[in-house]
């Protein structure tokens, strides 16, 4: 951490300053610039608020050096992290696109079962599909709650694919773990700390969604709540920032995965359904994903667009999805990877 | 809504359109424009899902006319919704600005009473501070749980003063709302549609915060979970949006404040504190907010910021605190209002 | 265009509205909803300001049906806009990736021809290179000004590249149009309606970047005025949006390409070095940009980008210019293109 | 400048490191933390352009210390800076608030000199009035040209209002210093270099307006080529910056009037009616800014909104204005200051 004293300071003001630091165990060298003084503080500074220094008197502002999180960090582990998904044996992490799809949300049986054989043939590992909904409006469809999760599963034991979904509230977590292979926390509750704290004490990998105005690092932090807690399994996904951008529901931030990946050993995907909220964007995303060096993809599928009960204007049909998983090959193929 | 359709589209995909759109329970005028055809569906559409329609074959676009929110909505309910405080009988809608303060976390019994002290004779109506603290980083304080919860009551029956605090999961909304006389949901909760639930089942006033990136429709859709799982007292809350801005920690939008007070009959606060980030921009900013029209404000005050075991960076000193309430009060002045 | 109608409006506010339109040329349907009136008005309405309609008493909205922007929209072109450069004989917007690759600025005559004889046989078709540089700081390197245009000129001369280069105001369009084969517009100028205007009269195709902030529509409308003013070949470049995002110096926004693609007829190519500042996110964003359907790329190269004037950060060696122009093709070839 | 070493860089790197900042000529100082190395270099930095370090061998990321303004910043003039207004002899940086009013763009004559007169009346100090208008759209009303020049000078005759008016290019700067008391630089403007120096080389005082997705960093830097080029009459305008909202048309950010008055002498005002796009959410912001510490407002207002030729739903009508300045002046007394 780098103290930078203000123009005007008193040599009294530095000295309280000093002190200030070495109390909370950091040892201090000082650098008289030519415009200005700085401290540099030297020692564990993650559990220091850096804003503790920012009103003391004389302080200009306050540099931190460190990234604020640790496990989730390449400096903690430097090999990468590879997720092991059952019961399909997908590898996510591994020179192996994973694809995961399904419908935004379940809706009936028949339909989910048909959708999961189609995406099964067209090479998906995962069946995603949720039964409790996290929706902006109170008079929206809220999910099939655990009528849901049984039809989910019955899908597993009939494909094999490994079943994602998500988990709104603390109080579900045993619940959906019994049923789910892998536990999404939704982008809405990317800062939800209790419901971190929760799916951390479990042991199902975590598909975790960045917050749709959570920074890199807060991003990280998040996962770094998981991990704390016990589950070093946690599968990013990058789904779309808010930003001012109007031809789309988000800004995909694809540069995103390379950042991940020089700083993080947890891998990556793409969900390119909410990341821009168009059917006709989401091949083209899939295909740039998979380019950037994404480690899978999260895409919605309904065997009926038309009719889905949520978010039917970016799910695929299954001839859409079949078409574009034949292309995703080919971009996974040029980048060294499959699908 | 008005689905606008593309060009170059078939007669038999209109009369596809106007179908879907009857059997939803709306009736339709088609107007043939000079570059597009357009079909106006009339009816109460706030259960269609618009994204239903955006995939039908040969449609463009949809364009929604009415706001999805109801409860919330001056269509429903012109007058305003003035809400009392309990104990302090302060009126949260009315001409007097209701000014809640007090430290970030709850830290020590001593201090706390302290404070309350010293906020109540500058004129404070509420004591805010957190008991359980959502912290971007696992390894930040988080608070003092129930003993944080204790020492807030203690402090209201000494000085009187309404004691707001947030909730962060469904499990401690009893809890919570045995302590406090309002409860608060953070910014990072604002779409936790479980959390919005459960605070609307119970009948404590609801302070509600503004999400780092929510749009005011999102916004008012928040309120609206809470209305109508029960709760019509919910206070409003803008405390910044997370932009480009550097200087700052977030970007306060004080033109909010007369766009919700123009579709909206509930009340609206400023947050400056977790607004800015920084102790030199609260005082100029809570002028500003009461200016453009604000019902109350809630400020960060700590006895001794620089050692606040939680952004003390933002936290402004008792001394601070009173020069910013006497100037306050002459701004209130200024606009028919009063401290 | 929809004019929704407040709650309580009367029907002489109702009457003067339709008057008021129809003053403008154009014809109206009134449409009595169940929560709201709304009038449609039918015409060419993109000589009419909207905004002329807000404040009419009584009115609540006014919703847009057309886009703004006319020749550079689809809806007057369906054919895609192909453009040759010259000497080089590249064809943007055809099934060949066309690459534009070289310094951020000019800096000596040297460096400058070594760097396009490498990149020509790495397969680039253009040579980038500023002579005269839009800096933040007055501080920063300005360019060689006409020095520099002399050198693009030699290296094209030795190796057959199309010179693009950028022009920064109005004074300046002959001199570059003398010497480049394209002439850039930087992002900070795409509003600067004088400069579109100027380029629009030479016949030199334009390079346009969007703005940091520029939504798709205004991107569209900026093309909009260099046509009008009777230059058809506009060639789009989108370079990053200006966002919360750290860890880039912007958010690189791919989803543009099928947006864009979808409603123009325009090429758009991708500038990954500005589009994210740091060398080590280029390449993957290259890839992703192809993947995503981008009809080119330009990229900064640089014999020695420690020692580079400008933006050393965001600046490839020629060692790894000619991995990734080896990637490229690969990818290019997995979505049916060529390099 | 500090640089971070990366984990895992060797002795040869960091030495390297070293001799380069070096021979930039600056010195170092190496301080060995816990986790990382960091190289600070003291000196005359504003010169080096950090990201030449940033690709470095060895090196994770440069932090500068100083920010890169200079003679826009209080280290060099701590004393306010105030600009006398000629002929209205306000005094822009003194305890009085100047306002500023007229049309959005100059119309005819007669409206003109009515306007002029109604917000003269009204208290304001200058006209403000476009005759070269920059317009998103080609198609959109491009303004009166010096016809319009000739109006602003005679109301100004009349009247003894400073006027005010826009330059958007290079070649105009002679012209319209010719006739106007204060050249406006528009937001769409602020990055155009060319511009910058050519008003930094005449004599009026320039009204340099933030860009749209400017960080006060880059809006500093802007004011300071206009300063270096000889002129130190700045005055610096917020007008709303792009974000993610969508009831207004840009938002409004306040906080940036104490965050400048912190850094720079310079003086700031607000424009409310570019800075919200509608007129009831302009007189709100007109008070909030004046609470805020704007020293200036620069407010459209125009004889007849409903038939302006530009922006209308942004302009008040003289009845609103009249009314809004009674307001100003009162919350400008509860701040100290005088209209």
């Amino acid at each position: 951490m780098i103290v930078v004293m203000g123009l005007g300071h008193t040599k009294q003001q530095l000295n309280h300053l000093v002190a200030m630091v070495e109390k909370m165990g950091l040892s201090t060298h000082i650098i008289y610039g030519t415009d200005r003084t700085v401290v540099a503080a030297v020692g564990d500074k993650r559990m220091v608020d850096k804003s503790a220094l920012e009103n003391v008197p004389g302080v200009e502002k306050i540099v931190p050096i460190l990234a604020p999180y640790k496990v989730a960090s390449k400096e903690v582990k430097r090999e990468k992290t590879v997720i092991s998904l059952q019961p399909s044996g997908a590898k996510i992490g591994s020179d192996t696109i994973s694809v995961i799809a399904g419908p935004c949300s379940v809706e009936d049986r028949g339909r989910l079962l048909d959708t999961a054989e189609v995406i099964k043939q067209a090479g998906a590992v995962g069946l995603r599909g949720g039964a409790f909904k996290p929706r902006s409006s109170p008079y929206s469809f809220q999910g099939l709650a655990e009528k849901g999760l049984e039809y989910l599963a019955e899908a597993r034991e009939k494909t094999g694919l490994t079943v994602v979904t998500e988990v709104m509230t603390v109080k579900h977590v045993d619940l959906i773990s019994r049923y789910a292979d892998v536990i999404q926390i939704g982008a809405r509750n990317m800062q939800n700390f209790m419901l971190l704290q929760a799916v951390g004490e479990q042991s199902k990998p975590v598909l975790l969604k960045r917050g749709m105005s959570a920074t890199m690092e807060e991003f990280l932090l998040a996962a770094e709540y998981i991990i704390n807690a016990g589950n070093p399994n946690v599968i990013l996904c990058e789904r779309g920032i808010r930003t001012f951008e109007e031809y789309c529901r988000n800004t995909l931030a694809l540069s995103l995965i390379p950042a991940i990946q020089r700083v993080s050993h947890l891998p990556i995907i793409v969900d390119p359904s909410h990341g821009t909220g168009h059917v006709y964007l989401v091949e083209p995303m899939c295909l740039a994903a998979v380019a950037a060096g994404a480690e899978g993809l999260i895409v919605e599928v309904h065997p009926d667009p038309e009719h889905a009960f949520s978010d039917p204007g970016q799910q695929l049909s299954p001839e859409q999805f079949q078409q574009t998983m034949t292309k995703i090959a080919r971009v996974a193929a040029a980048v060294d990877k499959k699908l």
